[in-house]
């Protein structure tokens, strides 16, 4: 079965989507990475689409849910990666990823998921 | 045109290998490792494949290559991620995958490549 891996890096969780994220593969992402997070306590959840080239409202709102459940497994989301011309895109068409924080790069997402984690008693502010 | 996204991970490079490797994309692959790796003057490239099911000659044959070219670009290649049965499945066909390191994760992966990296006596870095 299709399945997008999870990689465990320290203390976060990094995933990298590559293809398309259709209906089911959705599904199975978030249910693996719940496990996932149950299994390693991570606290931090890096999700890298530079290698989507479109992302469309399905997209943005299969990422949104990904970030809530994590949200509610105490682990905050960052999306990384974004191509500039996605960015373009969203912006365009209304879609603001409300919930999802974003960072330019893995290092920089990594930089953020590491000081809001290691802040006491902070709670991760919509970007 | 489909390629396989590298992520800069401070001074390492790491790859997710999630769809089969066939010809053009191996290639793809190792062009965009080699200028990758050549603009960050990264010392170690992660390879993971806990997303492959199958492991075929080719896709060993493709693995070692680019271990080689990193290599003459200064970089220690570790393959990470590897499932139990695509390791049976090698040692059965008597693949070794000579000149490439492997390690059982990312993690693990990343302690040998800091080790191999930082010892004495290793030539420093033109950075």
């Amino acid at each position: 079965m299709e399945r997008i891996p999870i990689l465990k890096l320290g203390d976060l969780l990094l995933v990298t989507v590559q293809v398309e994220l259709h209906d089911q593969l959705a599904l199975t992402l978030q249910d693996d990475l719940t496990n996932m997070l149950a299994r390693t306590r991570a606290r931090g959840v890096l999700i890298d689409i530079s290698g989507l080239e479109i992302v469309d409202s399905f997209i943005g709102r299969s990422l949104g849910n990904i970030a809530a459940v994590a949200g509610i497994m105490d682990a905050t989301t960052v999306l990384v990666g974004m191509r500039p011309a996605v960015a373009i895109t969203l912006v365009e068409l209304g879609m603001s990823l409300r919930g999802i924080r974003t960072a330019l790069n893995v290092d920089k997402g990594m930089a953020l998921l590491r000081e809001s984690v290691d802040e006491p008693g902070a709670t991760p502010s919509p970007s």
